[in-house]
């Protein structure tokens, strides 16, 4: 007996349409509350350029603009090679329904050889995610069931919030699945919206960017396993209609995966 | 008598050639040690979507990505408007020379409307910068000229550094310039690499990409006029060839300007 794809493997997953296009379609499994979870779109497109043939290395930066919303029906993927130094590679991605351009992404991979290397940060304390009862509730978009998340702090609606928008959460693919570059763009984004942890209520908000760096290797990411990771993020400023996020995705022993970036959209109400 | 141009507007000019392309060159004045510093062609791409007779509202995100060295010649800046929204517009902006791409960059327009807003950080502890020098120094290259630069703490081979990679310095065009999103986007990356700071030592480094988030509008900005900024910076991760780092821009009053993050490529020596 084989075991069926992951979802996430499903979700992501492209058909090859001439060289540098790709052909997909949205998942059921990873809906939100309008068109699909960005981390399940910045992941597909990452998984276009990852795809292609004259791919270089494996990737380092990654930003992701939602321009507006997607059917639910099928889109292109087209991947674009810019430019291929000896070590770095920059692409452009567009993802289009009915040709036009609803996502558009650049990414940079590269060829990473070891240096002196340094870590400044520290990760945010926690409680062991075994203490902790994963989130359960209704009302939440559907792709929320495809992650286990243990709240630290900062949950939604749970009383756990210290007055501002910091959230400590533990995260992971949920049927478990082992972590690579794909699944870290989608956890990238799998944070409620700051907006709603800070003033404890709902709004209307749309990320409108996201920046994912990588500062792991395909080599570190397998040591990895189906570890779950600590996920911290936090907000800098709310003001007239967009806020920031800026987030840590922690792996086992101390090891900083990702730090992250995005800029959302919100109302008032 | 009428005043010459500020050395800044002079190195962003465009001119229009087309609807949606335009001609420019690299100027001296904010030359790098290779290529044109990276802050004054991230303004440079800006001002190409800021000048097109299509752009709505003003600049919430921009993202560059450093492709390639630009050489000591005209160069031409593409801007296209991918999707513009009710209140939103999404840019994909390429630099070329000899219709290869050196440069790309995706930015974010918005028009802004009043919400709930709030700050959720602070400013760096700063003596006032009347009591700091500028720096000085030999072996600086020549784009430093043009700003003034006092160092608050992690300033580059002064002894100013605590052992971590942050610097908070007092910065303005030299001379003074009326802040706009412009000159923000430039002196979004008007730090020196956080290896330096870090190891006290060059290093060959380059930036790769970077991402700025611009929390102000033209209003706001306009009150700003030509004070110096206080500018703080950091670095998460330095690993094998590549480290981040984010800042922070602080107008008056204890505006946050920008957030802002980059990655960038180091060797050891």
């Amino acid at each position: 007996m084989s075991t069926p794809p992951h979802p996430f493997d499903n979700a992501i997953a492209l058909t090859p349409d001439g060289k540098s296009q790709f052909k997909g379609q949205p998942s059921e499994d990873y809906a939100n509350m309008v068109g699909p979870f960005g981390g399940i779109i910045a992941a597909t497109l990452l998984n276009a350029a990852l795809s292609h043939t004259e791919r270089l290395g494996e990737p380092v930066s990654l930003t992701v603009n939602f321009a507006a919303p997607i059917a639910t029906a099928p889109y292109t993927v087209a991947a674009r090679a810019v430019r291929t130094n000896r070590s770095t590679q920059h692409w452009i991605i567009e993802l289009c329904q009915d040709d036009i351009a609803l996502v558009t992404a650049t990414a940079v991979f590269a060829v990473r050889r070891e240096t002196w290397s340094s870590l400044e940060v520290t990760p945010p304390e926690a409680r062991s995610s075994a203490e902790i009862e994963p989130m359960r509730g209704k009302g939440f978009p559907v792709w929320v069931k495809n992650y286990d998340m243990r709240f630290v702090c900062g949950g939604i609606f749970d009383g756990t919030t210290a007055g501002d928008s910091k959230s400590t959460v533990w995260l992971r693919d949920e049927p478990p699945r082992p972590l690579d570059f794909l699944s870290l763009a989608a956890l990238s984004d799998a944070f409620f919206p700051r907006v709603f942890v800070k003033r404890q209520k709902m709004a209307p908000v749309g990320t409108i960017t996201m920046t994912i760096y990588f500062h792991v290797d395909a080599a570190l990411l397998e040591k990895q396993g189906t570890a779950e990771i600590l996920a911290t993020a936090r907000a800098q400023r709310f003001r007239d209609g967009y806020f920031d996020q800026s987030a840590q995705l922690w792996g086992c022993d101390n090891e900083l995966l990702v730090t992250t970036h995005q800029l959302v959209y919100y109302r008032d109400e």
